[in-house]
């Protein structure tokens, strides 16, 4: 079974280089440009009045994988799966990006995360009621993610 | 430009009809089975670490799209992309699901709200750090998302 998706559009970021990308959108206040294609343009319809959303995209410069990896913020390594890492089977990314306007297709956001040119898969919005869970544990992020 | 993905294993649920599925996974407490293919089992090492966990997924149920749709949780149209409607250009789906237990390649979940047999294409560790947003306005859905 095959799953063929063709991107709705590109983010533009200031980050080229791989080694110089934020390790994840919540830790970037970098702008940055969904340039949605204007054949889906009319599917941003009231996006603006969200002011976070969920960018879906290819890790289009991410070639095969591991299934154990050394991440970003350990020195030790652990599942990929258990991990954020952008080199995976189907190298999907999410991040979370502040919606700071929107000029007809064109979106610009804050805490950009991704590299110049990245293929947009989707756009969600970013509901705290369907997204936001409490009581959490983050296994070996626990001691790692606020350094 | 295409990518193509190929599911990593198969997301079980109790849900057989579109109908009867829960809209959101964070309004179900439905006991799901996610299947890893054991090829990728490696890949979950340490993921029992985590309480809750993000699934990516193919709506592969879901044929086509309208870029203005009506969505469940509301009776006036919106843009697609402002709403968590099936139906998308690429039809792919995120929930955030809490992890009960793993066995091996198999990881029981609770709160899901796929349909059964849906294709699994990846996992992430859901961590707050990265994935919790604070002052959010989340535009149609605030006096419909506690409906």
């Amino acid at each position: 079974m095959e799953i063929v998706l063709r991107p709705i559009g590109v983010i533009h970021s200031p980050f080229t280089e791989k080694g110089r990308t934020p390790i994840q959108a919540s830790r970037s206040q970098a702008v940055g440009l969904v340039d949605v294609d204007p054949e889906f343009a009319d599917g941003l319809k009231d996006i603006e009045g969200f002011s976070h959303i969920y960018l879906l995209y290819a890790f289009h410069q991410s070639n095969g994988y591991n299934l154990r990896v050394k991440p970003f913020l350990d020195d030790r390594e652990h599942g990929l799966f258990a991990t954020r890492y952008p080199r995976r089977p189907n190298p999907l990314g999410i991040s979370i990006v502040r919606l700071v306007s929107r000029r007809e297709n064109a979106l610009t956001v804050e805490g950009i995360d991704v590299l110049d040119g990245t293929p947009l898969l989707d756009i969600k919005p970013y509901v705290p009621d369907f997204d936001h869970r409490a009581d959490v544990r983050v296994g070996w992020y626990e001691t790692r993610s606020k350094t």
